[in-house]
């Protein structure tokens, strides 16, 4: 099971677009896709500029499925034009069961 | 709202054991804490010693309260123990709601 943290440092202009643009991928991924257990935007509170995205899935299928969406492809290149850098992305195990027991 | 990203490195003999407290303790956080919306370990594909653990808290009060809870008190200790080196913590801000939406 996947997850993976994208470490996002945003254009000081761009911060309120990045936002806008991920906070709707953010919630359209939670509206569509029930193997994604978590997919969260965070701000680092050291440096405004810095975001962290993370995510878990389920399964493989389920991160081909949240990277082959059509808001995905929709939203992902105006984003990224947000960055002052290239995103750093890290992919880790999940420990336990991906999903929150109810 | 409050975010925390923890990154510990631990011992490797100490792995089994480090997953197994830590397992128990996101356990019942999800359990008991309906305002901590996440609450992961995940394990760094690079470095099989380095994990994250991320959580998400709808308010301070809820972050105290999973600082506070027995079970904490109980099991940080240990998982501390497993540690290679000092816990590395950073806080951070939740960019939009901080629960999922139904």
């Amino acid at each position: 099971m996947t997850a993976f943290v994208a470490r996002l440092v945003v254009k000081p202009e761009k911060r309120g677009e990045f936002e806008r643009l991920q906070t709707e991928l953010r919630l359209l991924t939670h509206a569509h896709e029930p193997e994604t257990p978590v997919y969260e935007l965070i701000q680092s509170r050291e440096d405004e500029n810095t975001y962290l995205c993370i995510a878990t899935f389920t399964s493989q299928d389920a991160f081909d499925l949240h990277m082959g969406t059509d808001f995905h492809d929709r939203l992902a290149p105006a984003i990224l034009d947000c960055l002052a850098e290239d995103m750093d992305l890290g992919f880790y195990n999940i420990i336990g069961e991906a999903k929150r027991q109810p």
